[in-house]
């Protein structure tokens, strides 16, 4: 290469470049990377993880432990700094998990792994039993005759596939409802699946089921992986009993509420992060979603220490009852729907503690060139760009579908369902190095957010 | 290189070694090399631990389910062809668990991970409730004062060193009876260990522990690592309160025993080998010890399938009630110790699932030339010679504290102990190549020892 092609080819590299619409000026960019640099060096996300996961732990929609998360977050967001710090309530209806267990009672005797699937109707007292009855997939058992399964025990076998955008989630998810729906209409007494999840230890992942109209209500579980291998190696040889007893409630409604704090703008405009603040009630719920809490509240946290106003309103919320059907977000939607306009973009984290590893947009197609002003600027951090189809992680989801731009800055979640609603959700799985960079690449996102100009929608 | 000096040392490398004294004929080398040849293509050993983990599942020592557990070792080594296949019976006092739990009640309320140590006492049924002391070694709480801990609950946080070997064991493991001991001695009404174990999952590891005569038996158990880490955050900010509740029993003797399995050799010295047929009741006993008994079944099996007539007799015993006092290889040594000199050697696999890496011996010094003679024939498998002092395996040490001569096929326990006594020993943490790899050394071993000039005793 000739010197004069090679000083050009630098210089076009080393110049910034320059768009045609630029909606970011040289101030607000030059502080996104000095909050990326703060961020990185930030141990608050971490910190605040720690905290809510030993300070409260578990943390079940509709609980005293709920009540008591947010009152820790209420205290936290003010000691941190933080402005307009409040509980916006709502009901939710309040299911529990008393005890559970089950055992193959023929042919050969053993206690099998099983976690009640949230929303479950319980077992009598004495348990329901049944002979299993296996479905490799839900559509095999869609596709089974309306007879032929009445007093069985239908056994779901679906696998999740791994993959680092969590894409195996939902076709798998389908069966946490469709199990219970599928063989009740059949005259199964009760319903059985492999465990939403990708790992294989002897953990059962629980999650959010609901019945459908009219349909008859059998209880159902997850099976931890190695439970659902040995219930599959025992069918192999022959016919196999199973009991299967879960004392679980519904307590009907009870309060829950979303916590939210702001870094007040010159305007009354809206950038809205945040996490869920509910938990399932195995683990701690550390990597769900205490993560979402640390990475969100962390990240304002940083631009709070540099102590400059940022021209629109910054606002945190830790959604209340995530789990259980995003009951806090429908609430936070119906009570803020009238300022929809404020709301200039959305951002939940909400899949995990990995690195973020791609910067995704739902903008209007006009103002697509700022997703890539944005990414250039968490490029250092690993961020690439994704497609204009993010759903800004779940509670953002009532707000996104009334009209409000989202991003989703994507986490790895290659190991996500490896931890997802089992009791292994705990602090020692989080890494401070992940956390820092979700902080630092959540904290540019924010500040250049709340201070372009214009927005992310179609004039 | 020159030539000739390339053709020397290719001889050099390709002939046979002459040693001085040689206690193997070619004809027992290449069977030998035979046998790890089809060792290394058989898949018995793997399906032997499929079925004994699945058609039996947990076998408490002194259980109903141990005693399946017998009925299954007599009909599988009946159909698998061995001969004067017998259960040698004794007693063994039967502990065993029905429920368990614990929770910080002050001041984050929250469940914790825990389970009783085998030989535990029982706490009342509404438990026992103390403020929590803790200590990081057993070496602190038995350098505390007699006084000041009455009415507390004593945690011990002490942790377990990963190791290749198991080194790590024996130092982590005093604290299973250490910490009841001493906190009985002190006025303490329970006490809590870090498991014995060094993963990072939600699983306690349990595991025998016995009580001083004399002192005040105090109940313990385990925390699980993730649990051991939160009560350690909690006790950070202050004092922490602690309900334990263990509904644990002790049922008096009930009937265990050996099962015995034999290929008959033309003298009736014996070689022999086996693992322990019991499990703890948490997991379903895959890598402690289902593998043991794959891998020496298996072995036998290989060499069974040669239909060659051994020198010395190949005896296979499934030892029964290891996990509460090496019960079964204490009966097996009582029943025997007048046929000591007819035991050639002896070798038990119980240590894992993992690879065999090393070849340790405990010979006489006038034989140890033979322990080269043997891991020579074993190296292609990736075998080293380890030191003269192999204990042999828990269950050969009554025989060998007697004088029998005894080899450790020392397999590789880097990730043994984070499965070891944990709900998580399950089928599906057998890797078939690495059982594979265990069943070609113990087949290659047992022919040898079988058939080769001599002892191994110093004459």
């Amino acid at each position: 290469m000739g010197l004069i092609k090679f000083l050009t080819i630098a210089a076009m590299l080393f110049l910034p470049s320059i768009a045609i619409t630029q909606t970011l000026d040289e101030t607000t960019q030059n502080e996104a990377k000095q909050l990326i640099k703060q961020g990185l060096q930030s141990n608050v996300g971490y910190t605040v993880i720690e905290s809510l996961t030993t300070e409260v732990g578990q943390r079940l929609a509709g609980s005293d432990a709920e009540a008591r998360a947010r009152d820790w977050g209420v205290a936290k967001l003010k000691a941190l700094g933080f402005q307009n710090v409040r509980v916006e309530p709502f009901q939710v209806m309040y299911w529990k998990r008393n005890a559970e267990s089950a055992e193959i009672l023929m042919p050969y005797p053993q206690k099998l792994v099983i976690t009640a699937l949230g929303g479950s109707v319980a077992t009598d007292a004495d348990g329901v039993i049944g002979a299993i009855v296996k479905f490799p997939t839900l559509q095999a058992l869609k596709d089974a005759p309306m007879t032929g399964l009445e007093g069985k025990i239908v056994f779901v076998d679906e696998y999740m596939t791994r993959t680092q955008d969590g894409s195996g989630y939902g076709a798998a998810v389908q069966k946490r409802s469709g199990a219970a729906n599928e063989a009740g209409k059949r005259g199964a007494v009760a319903a059985l699946i492999r465990s939403v999840g990708t790992d294989h230890h002897r953990f059962p992942h629980t999650g959010q089921m609901s019945y459908q109209e009219g349909v008859t209500q059998v209880p159902v579980a997850a099976l931890s992986p190695p439970d659902a291998d040995q219930l599959k190696r025992a069918l192999s040889r022959g016919e196999v009993t199973v009991k299967l007893v879960l004392d679980v409630e519904s307590l009907g409604y009870q309060e829950s509420g979303n916590v939210v704090g702001e870094i007040p703008g010159i305007s009354d405009e809206i950038v809205l992060i945040g996490g869920h603040l509910d938990s399932w009630d195995l683990g701690t719920g550390a990597v769900d979603d205490g993560a979402g809490i640390g990475i969100t509240v962390g990240a304002a946290k940083v631009i709070l220490d540099r102590k400059k106003t940022p021209k629109r309103t910054i606002r945190v919320v830790m959604f209340g009852a995530e789990e259980v059907g995003l009951v806090g977000a429908k609430a936070y939607a119906k009570k803020y729907k009238n300022d929809l306009g404020k709301h200039i973009v959305g951002a939940e984290s909400d899949f995990g503690a990995g690195k973020i590893w791609r910067f995704e947009t739902n903008f209007g197609e006009s103002k697509l060139y700022k997703a890539k002003e944005f990414q250039t600027i968490l490029e250092p951090l690993g961020i690439a760009l994704g497609a204009n189809q993010a759903s800004g992680g779940p509670d953002m989801g009532p707000m996104r579908m009334l009209g409000m731009p989202v991003v989703t800055l994507k986490q790895n979640g290659w190991d996500y369902f490896d931890l997802h609603h089992t009791p292994d959700d705990t602090f020692d799985k989080i890494k401070p190095e992940d956390i820092a960079q979700n902080v630092a690449a959540y904290a540019a996102f924010v500040w250049m957010a709340a201070n372009m100009d214009g927005n992310f929608k179609d004039d």
